[in-house]
């Protein structure tokens, strides 16, 4: 048998495969640009005789529906999943999970209509996720669907940390407070790491740093998170791509005022045209770590505002945590980025978080542990891997 | 010779008369509800034979000129100010002193050209400060006058520290970036907990929390500030009375989006109906601190927000510093809410910052030192005095 997990998206189907027995990989792909004239799809797999083989297929698809038709078709073809009916189960990412889901949940009609009912609050990426939800539901419906919530891991940040300081009456009505994203990667990683160091995961203090596009940093006590960076939205917290991070909020008014822009211009701004991009014109930080060694002065500066930003959170959380055991990076740029590990941590020796530059400077595959001998913080780089997180807790929701 | 400091606010003047040979007070009063039907004037001072005497009046007074005028009839009737060529000079609280104010300076025709320049940064304040600035360089026009600027002290704060990862552009076209409030404040009590230490203020690293209504905090790094939580306005950073402080910025667009309000009502929300009133309905610490002791769930919470913030910047600025040497109370609260600076900083005795909780229930006057025997930081409490602090940057200026 197989688990199969789907990540929508608005023009976007991500989908990726696993072997029920060990959660081996056994294809992944994505199809782009759905409801554009000319989609694209690529599918990597194994084939029976275990070699890794790839294919592209341009065509149009108008809607997820068709795009889920043409997975199905390809692995058929391709003799990845000769019937659907060899599925155990599909995973899906869901953004939002608000209030309602600390956990996954099997997906019905009332499962389904509660996750629509969360789209004001996450109105770009839950309808492209209940898209994907009823293109399987609708090819595959005696098929166990499974919904797992970026939100759910940090649905145990105690009140003081996710409220705001606004009327309450916002926080009862309108559901304002602090959510929090990556909660699949936050958790998947801390729990390797804990693996890894071979100690009890409810024992120990983890601060969990994912930078990528996306970035937000997490401080989880002893198996539960009590904090995280992003908030309502994914707009809160760390300087990240495109997105601003945390600013005063009466640079909203000020703005309005001085250049006439309105909200949607305004939101517009900091969630696409801010964070590295905005500071240096790049969104990519290894283009931006190129511009920066050829002495481009935007790009440094793109580079240090970054890094102060984590280094703050780290402090924070260290605070909040009152120390921690391990912190941990990860992502893109946390599991690639030698010199933002290095700015990121510089000068915390004296808070017990003590990088080693020369184990820093290593690259390997699979988790690397770089703090300084005898450090009090083990300081570890984990790769992510949200979608065998969502195929394991699928599983476990199965069983 | 004496020395005057002029607060003006939209619709008070706060006045302060100093003696030049030792910076004592000779008096001190407000008049408040200036443009209002019945204004009210208040003035304390000391008499010819060392009593301290008050004044009440109430009178209506339609600008600052009439508030000024009054406040020179007062002193000449108690004989607090014979003539008003006694005054070595006046120091006016001007709020935002943009990019372009590092230190106190004279005031003379291009200086009050530039200040009236920064009304955009500060369209409720400087307004008021400038109405203050003018009503006494009429009535005293060969008195030396000088702005002592809020934003100052902040001047020093590295780019990294000051810039948002917004479009750089907003920078250097409308200016955008953190400026930082409650400078003098922050100036003074850590230069007043560098001489109780007896150590040289540039050897030190301070953390400075001002606690009052507003609410901020400061790193200083041997002698220059790097960093500190109000931004471009003083809605960033800490909860404060009735300001949010930090908050998902797209809170403002789900809000407009979901409830309709408009830039002005979000302004408004933000600035007026948020903060601790926002959570608790009341924004006076002493009446929250006795609703938490009758069991009131809201006031609860808002003192656990509010102090679960300062911590989170508390562990922020010991990342941005590499290290406190001494972490400074001041403000309303911060001067006399024993279980505000308890909350605070409980738990942080890993990083080095260890409160002695009895030492912390004493109540004196002047700097109280409160932390833990052999505790690697010093805590202290010091009352802070803007006005003093202006006065004496005046003097300074003027020698």
């Amino acid at each position: 048998m197989k688990i199969m997990v789907l990540n929508a998206g608005s023009s976007s189907l991500k989908f990726k495969l696993f072997n029920k027995q060990d959660l081996s990989v056994l294809a992944s792909g994505v199809i782009e640009k759905i409801g554009e004239p000319q989609s694209h799809a690529r599918v990597e797999y194994i084939d029976g005789s275990g070699e890794e083989l790839s294919e592209e297929v341009y065509q149009s698809m108008p809607d997820h529906r068709s795009a889920v038709r043409l997975m199905e078709k390809l692995f058929r073809e391709k003799e990845i999943l000769g019937h659907v009916n060899e599925l155990a189960g599909i995973g899906h990412r869901v953004v939002h999970g608000g209030e309602s889901f600390h956990e996954p949940v099997l997906i019905n009609d009332e499962i389904l209509h509660a996750i629509k009912e969360l789209v004001p609050l996450a109105p770009l990426h839950n309808p492209a996720n209940i898209t994907g939800i009823e293109a399987a539901m609708e090819r595959t419906p005696d098929i166990p669907q499974v919904a797992v919530f970026d939100t759910a891991f940090h649905q145990s940040i105690p009140e003081h940390a996710y409220l705001y300081a606004l009327p309450y009456h916002l926080y009862e009505e309108q559901k304002v407070r602090r959510y929090g994203f990556h909660g699949t990667s936050h958790s998947y990683v801390s729990k390797m790491a804990a693996e890894y160091l071979n100690l009890p995961y409810n024992e120990l203090k983890f601060i969990s740093l994912h930078l990528g596009n996306g970035a937000s940093a997490a401080a989880i006590d002893r198996g539960r998170c009590v904090d995280t960076s992003m908030g309502l939205t994914p707009l809160e917290g760390l300087v990240m791509g495109t997105r601003s991070g945390d600013l005063d909020p009466a640079i909203l008014f000020y703005l309005a005022r001085e250049t006439g822009m309105d909200i949607q211009e305004l939101d517009n701004l900091l969630n696409k045209e801010s964070g590295l991009k905005g500071i240096c014109g790049n969104n990519d930080m290894r283009s931006i770590g190129r511009m920066a060694d050829t002495g481009d002065s935007h790009a440094q500066l793109a580079i240090e505002i970054f890094c102060y930003r984590i280094k703050k959170y780290v402090g924070a959380y260290l605070a909040a945590l009152s120390g921690a055991d391990c912190l941990i990076f990860t992502g893109g740029i946390g599991e690639n980025d030698i010199r933002v590990r290095e700015k990121c941590l510089a000068g915390l020796d004296t808070l017990g978080v003590a990088l080693d530059s020369q184990k820093n400077s290593n690259r390997k595959d699979g988790i690397m542990e770089i703090q300084k001998e005898g450090g009090s913080c083990k300081i570890l780089v984990v790769p992510t891997d949200e979608e065998f997180e969502i195929a394991s807790q699928t599983l476990k929701l199965l069983r």
